[in-house]
């Protein structure tokens, strides 16, 4: 085993994407995208196409998390697109925290216009309301469909797209439409309702672990970041290599709210009449943007194995119609070996790019699209018996020999060390920007004296914190946000910064997306 | 091995379905669905919920053509929900064919109302549809991304939701909010895109036919049948046990029309400058309401094994605590054996239904649903070391005593087995309800003449065609549609039965749902 790096040329482009994240964060992050051929804006303002490549790693975000949700009893369904008008009129508070921006459908006709084009026609009594969020819908539901207790507890999920309208939008981070899963379930007691919302929090943070290679904070949300009508929000928190909050999955525990809203009842076993208690939970094709935000470099995307839908490309080198013949034989013997090797729950997915397409290109396609490893095949390989290996999560210069036989029983290690490494990696660096704060000054400096010319900030700060509305002023001033109170973190004394208020409660505090 | 076939008792209910198909049809497909707790009509007039166990039957659908679509080089990606009426506009003919009834979206907020209430704000400059087929917006999306024949052909698809507005809606077979996959392909050449079109349509055969059990005519649509726009539409047709069509699944082959609407061109190998050719292939969640009414009879739904979510359900009997113990825990032996045996392309799928519910109810339960096969194991059966066995092709009165070696050996055989019995009953009951009529009079009766009280009339005819508008009159009518001219078919003299030209093409008429 021969490790050789390269370092770049100088003269030759040292990076596949340009603005590096250091030049601009914000413009790095869409190049990328296009780069890797993830999405793209649509002519519809706000909403986005998810090309091949995205869409990929948007399925197996869904296998994942689907297999997940089925193994903790939750079944599938699927609601209508549209709610009626009344719905929301039903749950006041529900509309006062988001349903207000949401797309409306008034007609359900088009006819042609004197002088030519086309108007809307066929005015509808009600007007339909494109799902924001399906609370409301599954509420009407489970009302008739619960009569007992033995119906409880009933545990839905659904895959679904929905709208919010957003005047600005980023590609994956925030867009008009978008594609998530919404959970719903209702139980018999708070416990259980409380243990669901919990337990859906807790399959988060393992698919945004184990899968996504990305650390995170479960935690309870203040009272004005909670979700309209629920009595307790808990959320996963993210830090993006910009030091900034990616909220990446929610779990409600709604209490008897919408139960009453919606007129949920059951009867309990000693025959007495009571309303439900349901949770919701959800994430979105937002993970994507985490994704990217976490581990992408500027080279592009960097792919966590466990998420990529291939693992390993072979590219074959060769010059001439003889050499292209045996290069490509020996292609297909090595990469019917690799996919017979376990890998996760599955095999290694390999693919073989022998497009006609430059070497060079060739090799930055995958790069920026975050293959995790590429092996290269020329004649010399063959009779040497070796091919050269590199990973994604190494510098782009540096490659490995390997022998044939190595590669083959390496590579499925190979995969989880960088899965392992890349892990560990998001979590040094989270680490790293995070500070346990207990002084006003040192806090209003942590998010104002920028750390270089990007105007990247501190990162996140723990601090006391009291459940106070004076605080959301003094923080909006500072553009901070109040991500979570981390479950996992022990009562300690403390006073808030901002009230001077006593408190043994803590709080991650960051800007956020 | 016995058999043994108790007639069901006098005076007992005869049938898990009122009314049976006989007494009824449409009340019974209703009744099945209800029953089998597959959907129910939503608040949304002509929108439905789908529940757990008819979104499992969607979901099999989708992984299995999924697949298959894969496997032919096909790509998933996601489009957004809205078209901007601008493009309606540009496709005249397309939307002269059907895009008047569609969910017009024309505000984007709600706002409260003097007096009380919300009442829709912020009227959008441009109105925007919801999708009823993405062919326009895929279109642009290609114009931008298709520059020159290697780029070609591109072979996207999507599984998405679909709104078409309609008066009169059934669940599954034709609601207002739908499910489906729209596949788009651009091509360099003709004869490429109708390879790809026929492709398709060989896929849509194979699945219908291989994991449906449900045998298709797969044909070309007549000019009036054709998609708005489209050169040539190719459909497989189903025979429903009411003996009427139903159009299982599309694919057309759109010549460089929606090209040219759309300016997708391309750069050729030469050097000129040529309009794409492209196909757009779709089925939709109508395929479950097909399935239905295929197999299923008056003790509900028949679900062919390859389809099912799962394939056996054993069922507890015990009366005291010291029998349950022993009971389940040989009944999770015995699963743990069952699930260890391979089918189709995974393995035996087994569920122990160890609700607290009578057993009668629980049977039904399982029966109405579908659930290939029942074992039911009580405490004197572990004595004899055999088992109960249900098939639900077989009248519920019939059972098998059945070894536990053998129900474990021979479970993926007897699920193979009711596939193919499936296939073949429903094959014989179209041939049956299939007949060549060459003059109009027995045309005539053949749709006027009632079989029955149901009003169900003769089937499928095969007769001569020749492609002339003045068709339409004779065989509206009679509420008769051509169907398709089947592919597989010799072309033979005939004259037409309605204008008296001579033709040697042959089309199957029926009513059709």
């Amino acid at each position: 085993m021969q490790v050789d790096v390269k370092p770049n040329k100088p003269g030759k482009r040292a990076h596949a994407i340009s603005p590096t994240r250091q030049e601009d964060y914000a413009e790095w992050y869409q190049q990328v995208i296009r780069e890797a051929d993830l999405a793209e804006n649509s002519p519809v303002r706000g909403c986005m196409v998810i090309k091949p490549w995205g869409y990929a790693l948007w399925e197996s975000t869904q296998q994942n998390l689907d297999r997940m949700f089925k193994d903790s009893g939750h079944q599938n369904v699927y609601f209508p697109l549209f709610i009626p008008l009344s719905f929301f009129e039903q749950e006041a508070e529900h509309v006062e925290g988001f349903a207000k921006e949401c797309a409306v459908v008034t007609h359900r006709r088009l006819e042609a216009k004197p002088g030519g084009g086309l108007q809307p026609a066929g005015e509808l009594e009600e007007p339909l309301i494109v799902r924001p969020t399906s609370e409301t819908i599954f509420g009407a539901a489970m009302a008739k469909w619960i009569r007992s207790y033995r119906d409880l507890p009933m545990l839905l999920n659904q895959w679904a797209n929905v709208v919010r309208w957003e005047m600005r939008t980023r590609l994956f981070l925030r867009t008009t439409e978008f594609l998530w899963q919404e959970g719903h379930t209702a139980h018999a007691t708070a416990e259980d309702a409380q243990e669901d919302t919990m337990r859906m929090l807790d399959i988060y943070e393992r698919f945004a672990e184990e899968y996504m290679a990305m650390p995170v904070i479960k935690g309870e949300k203040c009272s004005w970041e909670r979700f309209p009508g629920a009595v307790n929000t808990y959320s996963i928190e993210a830090m993006m290599q910009d030091r900034k909050a990616l909220q990446a999955g929610t779990s409600h525990f709604l209490g008897q709210n919408f139960a009453r809203a919606s007129n949920i009842r059951f009867q309990t076993e000693n025959g007495t009449d009571e309303y439900a208690w349901t949770t919701s939970w959800g994430v979105s094709t937002r993970l994507i943007g985490a994704l990217i935000m976490t581990h992408a470099d500027d080279d592009g995307v960097v792919l966590p194995p466990r998420l990529a839908p291939r693992h390993v490309v072979i590219l074959p080198i060769y010059r001439n119609d003889v050499d292209r013949a045996r290069v490509l034989d020996y292609c297909q013997r090595l990469a019917a070996e690799l996919r017979a090797q376990p890998y996760a729950d599955g095999r290694v997915q390999v693919e073989i790019d022998d497009r006609d397409v430059r070497g060079g290109e060739k090799t930055w396609h995958h790069i920026k699209r975050g293959v995790p490893v590429r092996l290269e095949v020329g004649p010399r390989d063959l009779d040497s018996g070796s091919v050269s290996m590199r990973r994604r999560d190494r510098p782009s210069g540096e490659r490995e020999e390997i022998t044939h036989a190595e590669i083959v029983a390496r590579v499925s290690g190979i995969l989880d060390d960088m899965q392992r490494g890349l892990f560990e990696r998001a979590l040094a660096f989270r680490n790293e920007h995070t500070r346990e704060i207990t002084d006003r000054k040192e806090f209003e400096e942590w998010y104002t004296t920028a750390d270089d010319e990007r105007s990247i900030h501190g990162g996140f700060a723990i601090s006391p914190f009291v459940d106070d509305p004076r605080v959301i002023d003094a923080l909006s001033a500072l553009k901070v946000t109040v991500r979570c109170l981390p479950l996992d973190q022990p009562r300690m004394k403390g006073v808030c910064l901002f009230t001077g208020q006593a408190t043994d409660r803590w709080a991650i505090y960051a800007k956020a997306y």
